[in-house]
């Protein structure tokens, strides 16, 4: 019952496999060494490193030894020490153009960031794909009549149009607030052993942009080791996406009622004990994806907290709750997704 | 010991007079006298009633019963119903020109969206003087070396700006994404019962141009009832903003530490116990008022499911939570930019 | 609009005056003066201290300034120094007696632990009502035919006992759980400045067991200055008690709703729009502020992080929360009852 | 850097296999099918059902087939239909010995009754040996002077007893609670279709007794279904036990600061920037896992809103954050042990 995202039945309802893959140990890796060979070639170009080139090269190509990685974070807390190592022993005599001046928590933020950038993009579409679908669903019942229910009773008749209409409009509004925060959130990662580029003198502004560019991301003046706002900004973003459509589940489950029939969706999920049943599994979903990004939006923030240069207490918090965000926000966008195209009537049983 | 912000005497600690203002329930009812009188002015230019005038001047200058209202509130569930039928009867024969066609949720909300557009104005202020707070500290101070610490280990030397960056810098940041935030979080809500305008008829856009106009608000395309991301956001900013002054809180204290001595405090607290203390209290109480704000954000973002055309649930959590971290905002932003001021030397003690 | 337990009309709402004034700033400062009248007491029968009886006298009939206590509040971050500057003036000659070798965690989490012990009692009374009022409804309605419903949807027959059942049943669990923790939550503090009472020397155990005995608490083997889990514990059990009220108000703003019609209830709320409507106001309630509770006691949880003999930040923490979270559990409590005498039929339309 | 429990890397900091195997789904599968075998045991010496013996045969030496499982999942929300038409497929002639009158959150909530019930054992066990460490270390040192620090400040002299006591304190009162609480939480779960055991008709309890007593359970006298206190309370105790662990951490990362001295650890951890740091990656990581779980808990509790019989939302909810708590303190308890045997010398560095 672990990993509800990765488990080998509980992921045919969680899982997202396109988030995953942008978040998986994979990914993770892919970014670090990216971040690795980049800086590098980046030494190299600005002439503080020899041989940058082979030892990016070497970087890309290297052979890790997951093994060692994993006794390395038990020890270490990070991974990048141990990784570090591996670069090094397998660069053999280009080992000095390797790392030279960055830290751990430069290689594994930028892989965040890169993490962070592709799942923007990613919600991005989805949420485009949202629109569409919710806007068909508003062209064919948006003007079939349907009570309208305040504080849980009946009020006054309204549209189709009307309950569909807060599941819809905020979609653009998250779009535009995913934009505005990219450059915030794509950053580039570079501070070295306190943050402050120290050992890359007055080559670190040249350093970054080479690197940024690379990696296709923002360069920003300086390390945001312990300026956690961006990821907490991104965190919130993800948020407020699975409780719009945890609103939408919530609204679906009420309407699928029996004795309220506001609705009627395909591909109802079976009981064990009940032949007759068609649960709205997708609608609950979105509302158990919401509750759940909500709660650990608390500990994101809790995270803004980061002691001093580095904190290794609210460092890993983030890497404990971060992903599952993500993967919650995704899984949660395709479901919307599926449940909009399951909708088979919508609108007052009398209509 | 109830109501830290509003107690005899932790508001000593806790208390943010200008913020308190703001969502004072003196301002909280002036909101709501300038929904409906802005409301009645807008019905009689729309041609929806007449002596709409004098329903206006009657609203603003009503006597209200207070014992009325709170006993509303508890049969009601929510104050405006009491309030409407105290306006109309001393509107007496213009009555009918007062809340036609509105609903509680419009005049509630639009009084709270007044109160986080001038919160947004009073925090974007205050973060402009802690920015000169801070620049200055950096100004006297940034060249002074420092331990640099990581993982709460000492790691390499950097200077106090490398220490006050990460407290410095994410205000600008902050600074806009009110701005950005502003025009969804300062928006009238106009709707009526389940939130369609139907009893505006074709008259809504001009009733909702009209009043967004007189009370400063921006005039969305609809009611946002059921769409609660505004105000999500608006918390998250408020989160944002204290996480960071969590942050410089935390450092500080650390920094006060004996065996430590990066930093030398006035006007720090005493002990009932031992005359030789100097507590950092305002560095703690940025800790607590972060953390504070990290965790009810949690819940403004459970609020957003808010189910059909109006949760009374989650709409209700909202107000048990948002005076709150505004007002823990208000006072993280006055506490930092006190404490920035009592700094009287920072860096290493060999300095 | 802030603070909703003690506001001019959302206290018509909110409040519980019962438990309010279990946590009111008078019973705080009744309770810290209970702690030094019996400490110096304690002291005097201990020979620590001479005129002990004259100096608690003086204390349980001093004159209280509470604008120096605000300003001592700002200044220490704790109101106990301040409080004792005034004992000690007003004890003139026998100020020696008064708070010698205490601290101020001490008084303050001693008063906190009388307000607790006696909202134990509070809530263990009204869980008891509660009890009453399920069961007389029960036994009116427990045998009719109701609709069971899982997942949102209609499943198989059963009987309204069995939709009761979980409103009931878990009330004798909370209150065994509220037994068992009693001795674990009311306990006197009793530490001095670093918690090791150090002052009291070989009286240490007199003292104490002397002022427990006069305050009807528990007297600890030591002070828990820095051990919060026995505030913890309390705080996890508001929240189930308004967890579980929480799920009874659900079910039955779900009962309520047009089209299911499962229960019938006086006293609804009106409506400022529709007149028709009769809200389940205090159904509504119950999931407000189980869900409010439910997030707070994260920060309960959070501040058990108490580092070193005292902690500024995660103490002032509890104070924002804890009697927030007593209020909403005490007033969920007569919510509920009240509620369960508001049902006038309960059980399927058709029955 | 997803699910940092079962990580390629980050497995080495957080995992726990011990904890991991009592969640896992293989834990989960077993669980389920003692279940099903033992009700289809009980079914049969009630006289409900015919060759159960080789029903309970079959389902205890069945063949599954995960991707079945897991698109069933998708479909249905839940395993168990899945999981039953391919016991019943499995039973041939005798598969109307098989689920016969029980329902999907039986058989789940039984598997997960077990793996809670196995967790306390094993956090039991682990309490007393941290208990013993602690002790251990109390022996070794606990004499030996230390600066007491309130609010962060230097306040006045203690001994290392006086900081060991509130790590090793609660630990008892920990191993109580989860004693008392053990009844509530160790509970077969029998309530078929909607939790009232009607298709088991008078023959209930004898079923309900004759499988708890297979199965190691207490027998409840009805369905908790949709009563989550035994399960939130479970929750509460992981995180009342990781929260005590916390404040360990977070003082020892405390005293290992450069500047103050109070304590040497072996065993630190490596930095990939900087050679001469020891890094105390285990007490951080006990900060982490206590802030964790303090967020994890409020779902739990927003988890106890479940409406009606089942609610597929919030039971799903439980679903994502009790396998990671339990983890979390699991690794907790390993973390701790480990920390203290690593402490070679604690006390003031004058010492």
């Amino acid at each position: 019952m672990t990993d509800v995202f990765d488990h080998p039945w509980l992921g045919g309802l969680f899982a997202d496999p396109d988030m995953a893959a942008l978040w998986s140990p994979d990914a993770q890796l892919s970014g670090m060494r990216a971040f690795e060979a980049a800086f590098s070639r980046a030494l190299g170009r600005a002439g503080l490193a020899d041989h940058a080139e082979a030892a990016a090269r070497t970087i890309e190509g290297m052979d890790v030894d997951m093994d060692d990685l994993r006794a390395g974070t038990g020890q270490d807390g990070v991974v990048v020490p141990r990784l570090v190592r591996q670069m090094k022993a397998q660069a053999g005599n280009v080992a000095g153009s390797v790392h030279k001046g960055a830290t751990s928590q430069d290689v594994i933020d930028t892989a965040t960031a890169i993490a962070m950038r592709d799942t923007l993009t990613l919600i991005d579409a989805r949420l485009g794909a949202l629109t569409d679908a919710l806007q068909a669903l508003d062209a064919r019942f948006g003007t079939c009549p349907l009570m309208g229910r305040t504080r849980m009773q009946a009020a006054t008749e309204i549209t189709v149009a009307d309950r569909v209409a807060p599941w819809l409009l905020p979609l653009s509004d998250h779009r535009a607030r995913l934009a505005a925060a990219r450059p915030r959130v794509a950053r580039l990662q570079l501070g070295g052993a306190s943050g402050d580029r120290a050992d890359l003198g007055d080559r670190a502004d040249a350093v970054g942009a080479d690197m940024a560019a690379a990696l296709g991301l923002e360069n920003p003046p300086r390390a945001w080791h312990a300026m956690r706002d961006g990821v907490a900004e991104f965190a919130g973003l993800l948020s407020l996406v699975s409780g719009t459509l945890g609103k939408m589940g919530q609204d679906i489950a009420l309407m699928a009622q029996q004795g309220i029939g506001e609705i009627s969706l395909s591909g109802g999920g079976a009981s064990s004990a009940m032949a007759h049943k068609q649960n709205p599994v997708l609608a609950e979903l979105l509302v158990t994806l919401a509750r759940f990004n909500a709660g650990q939006l608390a500990l994101m923030h809790q995270a803004l907290i980061h002691e001093q240069e580095r904190s290794g207490a609210a460092w890993a918090l983030e890497w404990m709750v971060l992903p599952q965000m993500a993967q919650a926000t995704g899984r949660a966008l395709t479901a919307a997704i599926t449940l909009a195209g399951q909708v088979q009537r919508i609108g007052s049983p009398t209509a």
